[in-house]
């Protein structure tokens, strides 16, 4: 396991974005991401219920971390169903209240399918109850420490085509915070890092929820490697002066034809680097591929309450505080997804190297691991 | 005189964003835009000193309004300076005082260079200091008023690109505000709107400074046009989804190619649109025309404090206050114009009718109307 170090106040934490507390009784505990830069605090799932709440209200979100949770909260659907006749009715239908928390991010489609598919298995195996969620537990604990392999590797294959001196644009936060450890696009630039390059990261602070000048430039912060938040409109800007050299961003789901959903925002972003000569990258794990949906015009994209538009919170007196910017008969739109068709994209830093979007397909026939391109 | 209405409680104020109040002390007055639209409130400028402070701390903002205040502090220059011996000198040193306040915006140089010149004729000419005071007052209020007159008309050649139905996109904030009266890119949708078409329009809320969500949304409630505030970064996905049929954005500099200097964010919409397949015009008079400046790449670019990223300013429990939503160890970067070259632009709406970029240059050489292309 490789953890993130985390400083709050003089105290170094050892944590990932998300972990299961307790086994027995299947309490997960996440970094709660509501309140950061401004209070450190975590927050505790009991039961499925919470655990879709705290995904479909930020509490966690970023695919990876949404798909660990998710597996997590699967294991909580396991102990919950298991004090229930009809065992699978129920916990089809815990899984159903995980299912409809976030409908963009693939990751959480691919935790639920995973522990649906496995716990299927068992009972047509005629498992007993109790090996059923002993067998569970184990899986979801592969599971999550499956992501953060992934991210490690991500990181391994990218940091490559990170050059000492590089100023590095990212998007959102794909970090640790947001794959459970070492992030995705941050991965990378972890590792550059580590190895001692001196790297400069660009971070759009990505309204309206602002995970690039809350979250990222936290995550940063604490790993103390340099770095400006810029508004999400001067990165157009920023390439055009010729201070980017390379841009990294995550990726929500991907789809056959190597199109990418991910934060709103990351399709100018594309045109912009693609308008400026400089590298696109998109890296994330292969659980992230969509294998029923063959382009981005497909994928469901979220649009959440336009109250995230037309208020602000931040720090305020030592309180956190929602402060309206908007005139109060003004109405808003809110979609927080969009798509990046694959022309505009470099390549994809997966756990089994950097893949040009054009092959996603070939990527799932494989079994083994690519080699780098 | 065209002045756009302007309801406050439930009372019509009929103003332009900046007057000369008291013409014979030289008091400008002006709608001060840093706390709309959370409170409504005139600024009132004695000085050459107070009206470039007013200008550079955003009191006013927007190429046209920013050139009609520094047109009335000429004047308050030429007073200022005939209380002193060696008036040319003083006058000189305090028209200084109000070209230091902006660098981008052309139409401040247009006005201050307008109005050295006509004062510099006078000297030639041996008027009297007195009748230089006179002269100038009538300059320059003609100078304000041509602005008003130039937005119409460019309201009369951009309402006929609108189709009924139209849902148009607009950045930052180029109304009524930003242009004495009317605005630039506005314009043409406030006629459009009073002609009876039925529009739509999508306002970038214009991080840092909030110019969309807080003056271009608060200008159309007044107007009762129908508009969605949207996040800079959602722009792309709405083009993609076509859901936009037409940009119209206003512009701070305008260059002998075509390029186009604008509100930062400016460049990356006009990408999006070209990707899109969606016409994207620039409205601004043709005093926005920098005619010593071949290209984009040498216009010089305001960045402005890095605080106006890590605060956002708001309204809570019935106060103004500014909340932090940045760790407070990260450091951020906030250029508040970029270059919009000229191959991205459809048209550009001036007084004279719409013309192509690449036709700027012919522009300056006629003297008479242009028809539209």
């Amino acid at each position: 396991m490789y953890h993130l170090k985390i400083k709050i106040d003089d105290k170094i934490i050892d944590t990932p974005a998300v972990w299961l507390a307790d086994e027995k009784n299947g309490i997960i505990k996440m970094i709660d991401q509501r309140n950061l830069p401004w209070k450190f605090a975590m927050f505790e799932s009991h039961s499925v219920r919470e655990t879709a709440w705290a995904i479909k209200n930020f509490v966690v979100r970023g695919a990876p971390t949404i798909g660990a949770t998710a597996a997590y909260g699967a294991y909580q659907a396991v102990l919950e169903a298991s004090n229930k006749t009809n065992f699978w009715k129920n916990f089809i239908r815990l899984m159903e209240l995980l299912e409809a928390s976030r409908p963009t991010a693939y990751n959480l489609f691919h935790a639920t399918n995973a522990v649906k598919n496995f716990v299927s298995k068992l009972l047509n195996d005629d498992f007993s109850i109790n090996k059923i969620r002993e067998s569970t537990l184990n899986f979801v604990k592969d599971y999550v420490n499956n992501i953060i392999r992934q991210n490690y590797k991500i990181g391994e294959y990218g940091e490559k085509i990170i050059r000492d001196g590089a100023r590095i644009l990212t998007h959102c936060n794909a970090g640790a915070l947001a794959a459970v450890d070492y992030g995705t696009a941050t991965a990378p630039i972890y590792l550059a890092h580590q190895k001692g390059k001196k790297i400069l990261v660009y971070i759009d602070e990505t309204r309206p929820w602002l995970q690039g000048a809350r979250l990222t430039a936290w995550e940063l912060s604490q790993a103390g490697i340099p770095h400006y938040i810029i508004s999400d409109n001067a990165a157009g800007y920023l390439m055009w002066r010729g201070e980017i050299d390379l841009v990294i961003v995550g990726a929500d789901r991907i789809t056959l034809n190597g199109d990418v959903a991910n934060k709103i925002g990351t399709y100018k972003l594309a045109l912009a680097a693609k308008d400026n000569g400089i590298p696109f990258y998109v890296a994330a794990p292969t659980s992230t591929i969509d294998p029923h949906v063959d382009n981005g015009a497909l994928i469901p994209i979220e649009e959440r309450d336009e109250d995230e538009i037309h208020y602000v919170r931040g720090e305020y007196d030592g309180k956190i505080v929602s402060i309206r910017i908007t005139p109060t008969n003004s109405r808003a739109k809110n979609p927080v997804f969009d798509v990046t068709p694959a022309r505009l994209i470099d390549g994809i830093i997966t756990e089994f190297g950097i893949i040009a979007p054009t092959k996603i397909r070939n990527l799932l026939n494989r079994s083994k691991p690519l080699t780098t391109e």
